[in-house]
């Protein structure tokens, strides 16, 4: 039997937080490419917060998901039949073919990745997206100096987890919030964190005040809400705050951005939303530099991988939901 | 008989809003001037917004006033005795003597005022801190580019009238948001801003969508609370928002910030907060160039004169209730 491209499409707009019932799985032919097209199997799916924004009806830096159009997303696949010059049979490429087993397109958005340099998934990943965004937030809008103190949410995430091992590397302390003593633990054991402060544990403000004791400099943010609030009581006068997620914020139906802005005043705080296609032309310095870290062993990662097409809804969920640690990736084949 | 120094001291720290009997009236002796000291008699005390903050107990840029000592505040006064080679009697000064008719220091602390070339009063407002104030914030945070659009709240106050009266200078559509149909037709038909919004009218979001067609690039936040909120839902890509101040939480006993803080991550808006004495080093320059364009009449004011010291309480009371039109004087002699 022929192979089949699976696809899973947007079914509802999210009330609230995302359900399985909010997409379809879709069940189609395999395209066959045209002139100049190119077929790529997509082998890995990157998974990551900003999709429940895509999700949403509202104006933002990119459009939404139409209701009945395929998730989007990063893939990582291998071109299986091309019309294409530039692209051959077995060639490795970065695409944006979103949540579905083959991408057809005619190849100029993809970019060649080398499977012998580094593991293909970590294109998705700390040599992708992820890593890209730790490091434009932390090193462009945080600008962090030796011996400040570097505080990141979402410590045990694909982006957090490079943040505090950049934050290392460039001579600060480095301080991370998780969720749970698991994710906590492999903070600091693996990743080489001074501190990880596990929210769910209830002392979030006096754990925080510890793991601080002279103050906070920079706080990478990416999930807003109770401990951002928590966070702004230790900043420093001009620390900042490179704003990168708010995945606290993205199936809450009563917003909480941050109550107590008068901090922010009296500490002349610079708080900076970002996103990381902005810094398309300097990627490729900040990609080699993270290669660099990587080889030299400086920063390390973990993934949390859903197996098949059809588990990418409930594995995109558990993310949001923070079951995941490290990079939230599904297998295609 | 003698004149008396008449002062107003902390009674109370407040809680929720100031009160008149948050304040003392204290009848003293004047003081005599020492070796090398220097007698002003004040004639006009500045009130502005950020006292407010020093009748709390927290920690924050400046020490707190405590209980019983005289509220902090700069003062215009003329020098009545000096044992100061530098000062001689006549002189006029500016200084931060708080609110009581004499003042008595060192005098390292003065700084010589020319009364021929503006009103002793404009060293208040806009040739003194709210003017720069307004300065730093809009030119240094919001670096407005012509064609953009300006909006400032508390735009009939003492920094938001200059700051929508530089945006023009600059060649932004400046909208100014007032409490009142009053300030509003000040702020456009005497300070020439394109539009001014009366919060007050009910129609904030309806108004400030038909003042900024092209939405919002630079937002000079005095206020706060719901304008901040409503603001934030124009803001265009790569906005500015010069964090000054927050009048509507000085007295608030239930903090709002702002909550929907995912517009300012979508959006890549920059939220700086500033305070006007970090900029010491450059404040010649600038007040250079404003001393210039008032006299150019590019850029005019109003003050709202209180009389007397005894009515410096009803009179701050007053301005964080918007009772004034520009800058908040108690004169005192």
């Amino acid at each position: 039997m022929a192979d089949r491209n699976i696809q899973v499409t947007l079914a509802n707009r999210p009330s609230g937080w995302v359900k399985e019932s909010d997409f379809k799985i879709v069940d189609r032919d395999v395209p066959k490419p045209g002139a100049g097209q190119v077929l790529v199997r997509n082998l890995w799916l990157s998974l990551d917060p900003y999709m429940r924004g895509r999700m949403n009806d509202v104006k933002s830096y990119a459009a939404s998901v139409q209701i009945g159009d395929v998730m989007v997303g990063a893939t990582v696949g291998e071109v299986v039949e091309s019309n294409n010059p530039a692209l051959k049979n077995g060639d490795h490429v970065l695409g944006y073919y979103g949540w579905q087993r083959y991408g057809l397109s005619d190849g100029r958005e993809l970019q060649k990745v080398d499977g012998k340099a580094a593991p293909l998934s970590a294109y998705l990943g700390t040599l992708g997206m992820p890593g890209l965004t730790a490091w434009f937030g932390l090193i462009d809008i945080g600008a962090p100096k030796p011996g400040e103190t570097v505080v990141v949410s979402a410590a045990a995430g694909a982006v957090g987890s490079v943040v505090g091992q950049i934050a290392k590397i460039k001579g600060c302390r480095a301080v991370g919030i998780a969720g749970g003593k698991d994710k906590c633990a492999h903070v600091v054991t693996d990743l080489g964190f001074d501190a990880c402060i596990d929210y769910k544990a209830g002392n979030l403000m006096k754990d925080l005040a510890e793991a601080t004791p002279k103050g906070i400099d920079i706080y990478f943010e990416n999930v807003g809400g109770d401990i951002l609030e928590a966070v702004a009581l230790r900043l420093n006068p001009f620390a900042r705050i490179p704003l990168c997620g708010l995945i606290s914020q993205y199936n809450a139906t009563q917003l909480h951005g941050l109550n107590n802005l008068v901090l922010l005043l009296i500490n002349r705080v610079k708080l900076q939303g970002f996103i990381v296609s902005d810094y398309v032309d300097r990627a490729p310095a900040a990609l080699a530099e993270l290669v660099k870290w990587v080889a030299a062993g400086k920063i390390k990662y973990r993934e949390t991988i859903a197996n098949g097409i059809e588990n990418a809804p409930s594995a995109f969920i558990g993310m949001l939901k923070g079951a995941n640690v490290g990079k939230q990736l599904v297998k295609l084949a």
